[in-house]
């Protein structure tokens, strides 16, 4: 029996949902990710092909002058799961031309295990159950494999059962990029193997990385082995086996594929195709390969899991499902592979791949529980960093600019024009003024270290890069005489409704607040950072970036004297100039339209535009109050000069929240974090929401281009984080829970500075415990109290 | 002026030296190495060409069945040095065929600069001044830079010069190796850029990986660039600009050439050409990329120097030439390359570019100075973990065997046959018997632990590493229940000399010390490392690698009840049988031979075998004193239930150096350390034997087929751990000097658990001072007293 905790399951075949739990299934380890539902359902099969390979393949263009034409980003690799059957004198098994007498799917997400199980009638009336189950390991990240037991339900007769590796692939998940280039594979060689097996070679077109598959598909009757008779064959891209033999009533035959994945890029191998032969012949069976892939999954449980007390197991599964993803995007699996995090995970066509910022909403919850993964993804920034400083230049800036979209070598991806398939037009596209990207780079390089205290990484790493791009948004204030403060002119803030002022044909905005602050808590975090080290490598570091005491000397200037621009009631501006713009008819466009979230579409094929209004795509000034607590945000007020009055914070999230319409899922994560101490209702309203964005594709067709795996990290930090209250300063953790009603007790682990600690919180009190490894005692801090507790020890609070 | 303690200084060309200068000489920066002196010199420069590639392309056989056929090893990348001139009616440029006026080659060890300065005179009469520098980019890994200097001192008229990137390279630097495959690389497209420069695409032949160089000519006068005329010619694997201008008596023309270098395994790129094309053309001038070189070695320096003062100058010089090799074969460059340590440097060819146990003599050094480094050469052993492990299963053995020879991916790779170049007769090899490298890597790992802390390696990769060793070495232990004790049957130990017992077939030795003892000390250790874990990640790992109590209860019994045999005089024997040998007429073969360090070759000349002799080539009782301490030996010996006399150990090396050849470099590094504190004179001399292996190349011709990356390190380390007298136990700085007479003063750095500490010694006190980094206190522990120091204090003991 599935544990409704552990396991997303669909009674039922549906067509129409098809691409969407195929989007929300899919498997992966890290390394490389397998689309779900559809493999054997021919109907998707052309659609949503199989497998996709992580690893940096978010590749660029091949010409590298015209962006948006001739793109490697997302790479589809070989589906290695094509594996289908069909009586001798019937179809291929089509779940579209079948009755179809049962369905079940189950996506285990404890068990990284996906099955089918499908009763099904055809034409000639045979009734037939399939029942399939498949992994990708997740100890052994070159291994896939899947099981496939066939019954003849009430017939006898000759079966063909095909099985290949499809190499002829295409990108075509995302309707709107259709127009685009969406073949990247070069097909090489394909291979049949004497005794049993094939294997394929193929290569990307354009960083000409060869990747080879080899699969092993083998029958068991009763737990037998037997050998029905085999054909093969082979086409440029594609090689097949085709067995043929009897099939008895209510006798099922269990048919295993085991697939093995090497590319060029792999560590400690030879050549792919050797290693994907060799690891083949040596793999076992499926019976043999699944303990390990089990055993990992509940190791990786065993330090990730957040269990949640609520009265809907929905809710809780979830949460786990989220986490599934995230393990299942990167892992530890991932480390080394020189690959940032995609924003819609590698098995999600949509934005091609690229990087964006989304890590800030990812990171966190990898910092408590996999921190190694953390360092290798940042690293992924600094082997980035050269092109940065290209980018910075061309820029006509300092220091190193990290692009807001970027792809497999750093430089600056950002689509210059963009579809409104509403409207059908393609219009300009600004977001790459979207520079506060950087400094969310920066944040997650410090939260690292504060949740690690990693030395060595900041020293030879982090530092170099926290400082390149302190120098770089130094470099974009300007210093206003009027009014002796500095300003920041022509960007974008989060929010992708506002591109630039009414009527003007300049792109950007100025004195955006969430940029300003952010760029104040660069330059004060970066001076923070050089001073940790001692005189010697501080003088190192300064060398090697050249940074001189009148630049440092600037950059306090700057901190100090930044223009935050208020509304008349105090509340921080979204931008300067805001203020003035026209309220939004919320109510009129909602009765109109129904889902107004992509509001921006609906003006734009309105010959309209959202820069004229007070509407927000997703929360912008709010980020402040999510990254930071009222108490560090006074300080970096105070510190630039103004008052921050932390009574305005209601009023603030209350305006900002009634001119936004949530048209990205993060935002919704931002808003429960927001009003999580102020409104835990409306908190758990949005917590909710946020939490749904995939499971129930909120968006309403968004999903099935791939999950979004900031909103889904984004959920899991809000219980891990936001609603524990856990905070992490001066080497204290900090307990301060504000569970919703809706949560009656919470358990999860955290790992901080090397140790691991048990958290379990109800209403009425909060328990922290520490593992029994040998280290020094650790300080727990409670309403304003600090405790020190020894390893192996327990303290509870009674709130 | 050349400083004499920095720069290693040839004056005068001798054709004859030429090889031996190339390998001393050779650049590199952990990325790429550039071969040295020959590059203008057309006589050398088939047999040494250019550029090598690091980054474990110490690749593997296309053909996996036969070994030593169709070889990958070490690949020599194409070579972007050459460059060369001609007057209009002259010939090119050759050394050989001039008469040479004034010759001095500087090899400056502080900079990373390899300067030549040459003045000819030609057949014509002609007089020409050439003034090469050349820099392999330490903090650009990428890029490699060289000026030429000509100066027509009595002449003027046209003169050509051409600059080539040349793909057509072999690998022929070691003579014995030419029967076998020597051409790795396939030229895929050359390319003639339309303004300026050039590019050259290549692949391995067996791996396929694609490589690309692009090259930059550009000339100047007095400062000023001019472009001369271009001509361009291109054929496959070979692409060349060649310049014609006029040049005029006493007007130096200088004549830069700047290099990209882009691998397909490179981290953040896009694809090599791409990015060699690219950066190319954003590297600037030479002037603008020798700053960011030359500060780059100066904060190398600045955590690596050793400063000792002693009457010769050539002496601290060599030891920085140990130093600055070590640093350009793995550097900061090297990290993520997925490299292990070759044993002769990226440019030596010996060996093939294989992978030994040397680490053990390389990693304490960067231990101390570089840890971040050691961390990525650890790793390359735990990619390697899957194959090792296939490799003790294919021994008949558990757990992990890593091989003693090894390539890219990590399978055995020790010779199966080599070849006497004595005889002339192909051999049986059965060196693959060295199953110590094994405990060799755990050594290591431990030594990293041990001065980093850094648990979460240990937690993710060292852990599992250690406890499959320490499997494996278990499994080839055997009870023999006549004794009541356990056999370690058919192995070899470090000593070469001997692989069998005199007149057997059977390979390999029974019992031999160094193994066994090395073995107790794994399985101890293991299970130290086990139980640091808390009990649920000692519960992870141990089912990570299925771990059972009886394997544990039997690892106990195994490390209490190792048989060690002692000689009647309590000399613990090299292996059994050892006392029972003839004794070897050493004088006889002395007189008869000189040069007897390669007695195997001798002697098998002679139809005769060292098998038969108490002779060994290396040290191999004697490296238990060289890794461990006498109270260490003491309670290991004790935990097996011998007891271990320490009067016994004078007579143990007295006894077993006498016997040895130090046909191996690292033989005289470990003699050095074994007679450090008994006997001081004999340790210096050993000492400088070690340190002049190859800048006096005292094995006679194996210097030019590669430097001995271990014994530089292990004279080194000699100087910084043994001399200084420096051991880290329990979290403390043990302090207990013993110096040479022939150093006077001696000052360096170590880095400690993320704190680096100064030391200064003198034969009357030691100092130590920490530096200012906040961090906790450290203890120091001298003449059996701790003491506690703050950060940045000092403190001085008396000696």
């Amino acid at each position: 029996m599935a544990d409704p905790e552990w396991t997303l399951t669909y009674e039922g075949f549906d067509p129409e949902q098809e691409a969407l739990r195929e989007a929300l299934c899919t498997l992966g380890n890290g390394y490389f990710a397998t689309r779900g539902a559809s493999a054997e359902s021919g109907a998707n099969e052309v659609h949503y092909p199989g497998t996709y390979l992580a690893g940096g393949y978010n590749r660029l263009k091949t010409n590298i002058a015209g962006r948006m034409v001739e793109n490697e980003d997302l790479v589809n690799m070989p589906n290695w799961l094509p594996l289908t059957f069909r009586p001798d004198d019937g179809d291929w098994f089509n779940l579209l031309q079948v009755d179809i007498l049962h369905y079940t799917q189950e996506l285990h997400t404890n068990k990284g295990l996906l099955c089918r199980h499908v009763r099904f009638r055809d034409k000639q009336g045979r009734e037939t159950t399939v029942k399939t189950t498949r992994f990708v390991h997740m100890a052994r990240k070159h291994l896939a494999g899947q099981v496939t037991e066939i019954q003849a339900e009430n017939w006898s007769g000759i079966i063909h059962v095909r099985s290949s590796l499809d190499g002829t692939i295409i990108n075509s998940g995302v309707a709107r990029y259709q127009q685009l280039n969406n073949k990247h594979l070069e097909p090489l060689e394909e291979g049949i193997l004497n005794n049993e097996g094939i294997w394929l070679l193929v290569q990307t077109n354009q960083s000409r990385l060869q990747v080879a598959q080899a699969a092993r598909t083998r029958f068991f009757l009763e737990g037998n082995p037997f050998h029905p008779e085999r054909h093969t064959a082979k086409e440029p891209g594609m090689v097949s086996e085709e067995f043929t033999f009897a099939i008895n009533e209510k006798q099922p035959v269990s048919v295993e594929k085991i697939v093995t994945f090497f590319t060029m890029r792999d560590r400690g191998i030879c050549e792919p195709r050797l290693e994907a032969l060799e690891q083949l012949d040596k793999a076992g069976n499926y019976n043999d390969l699944l303990p390990s892939h089990l055993m990992t999954w509940d190791h990786l449980w065993g330090r990730c899991d957040i269990e949640l007390e609520n009265n809907e197991s929905f809710t809780q599964m979830v949460l786990r499902l989220h986490i599934f993803h995230l393990l299942q995007t990167v892992s530890l699996n991932s480390i080394d592979l020189d690959i940032g995090v995609p924003a819609r995970g590698w098995h999600g066509e949509a934005y091609r791949g690229h990087i964006f910022w989304d890590e800030l909403f990812i990171l966190p919850f990898l910092n408590l529980n996999i921190p190694e993964l953390v360092r290798s993804l940042l690293l992924y920034r600094f082997q980035r960093l050269y092109r940065a400083r290209l980018n910075a230049q061309d820029s006509g800036l300092k220091g190193a600019l990290f692009p807001w979209q970027s792809g497999s070598n750093g430089r600056e991806e950002t689509q210059e024009l963009h579809l409104n398939p509403k409207s059908g037009r393609w219009l300009p596209d600004n977001t790459h003024l979207q520079r506060h990207v950087n400094a969310a780079i920066a944040y997650n390089i410090w939260q690292y270290f504060e949740t690690t205290y990693d030395l060595g990484f900041m020293s030879y790493y982090g530092a170099e890069i926290i400082l390149e791009i302190a120098r770089c948004l130094a470099s974009l204030a300007t210093y206003n005489p009027d009014i002796d403060r500095y300003e920041i002119l022509n960007v974008m803030g989060p929010d992708e409704y506002h591109d630039a002022y009414p009527g003007s044909d300049k792109p950007g905005l100025n004195n955006n607040t969430y940029t300003n602050v952010m760029v104040v808590w660069v330059l004060n975090t970066a001076l923070k950072i050089l001073s940790m080290f001692d005189q010697k490598r501080q003088h190192e570091i300064r060398e090697i970036i050249a940074l001189r005491d009148e630049e440092i000397q600037q950059w306090r200037d700057i901190a100090s004297r930044m223009k935050i621009v208020f509304h008349k009631d105090d509340i921080p501006t979204q931008f300067e100039g805001y203020e003035d713009l026209e309220e939004f008819d919320w109510e009129g466009y909602r009765k109109k339209y129904g889902n107004i979230s992509r509001l921006d579409r609906i003006l734009e094929s309105e010959g309209d535009t959202p820069n004229r209004y007070k509407a927000s795509k997703q929360a912008d000034v709010l980020m402040l109050f999510h990254l930071f607590s009222a108490e560090e945000l006074k300080e970096i007020f105070h510190s630039m000069g103004y008052e921050f009055d932390t009574e305005t914070i209601p009023r603030t999230i209350e305006y900002y929240q009634e001119r936004t319409s949530n048209g990205s899922t993060l935002s919704n994560v931002v808003h429960s974090w927001v009003l999580s101490r102020s409104d835990r209702p409306r908190s758990w309203q949005s917590f909710m929401d946020a939490l749904m964005s995939d499971v129930k594709d909120i968006q309403g067709g968004t999903t099935h281009e791939g999950i979004h795996l900031g909103a889904m990290a984004g959920t899991v930090d809000l219980i891990q984080r936001c609603y524990s209250g856990i905070e992490f300063r001066d080497n204290v953790i900090w307990l301060n829970p504000s569970l919703p009603d809706e949560i009656s007790r919470l358990k999860m682990k955290v790992q901080y500075r090397a140790q691991w600690f048990y958290l379990e919180l109800k209403h009425s009190c909060v328990t922290i415990s520490c593992t029994d490894c040998p280290g020094g005692s650790s300080r727990i801090g409670y309403n304003g109290k600090v405790y020190e507790m020894q390893p192996g020890n327990r303290i509870s609070f009674e709130l």
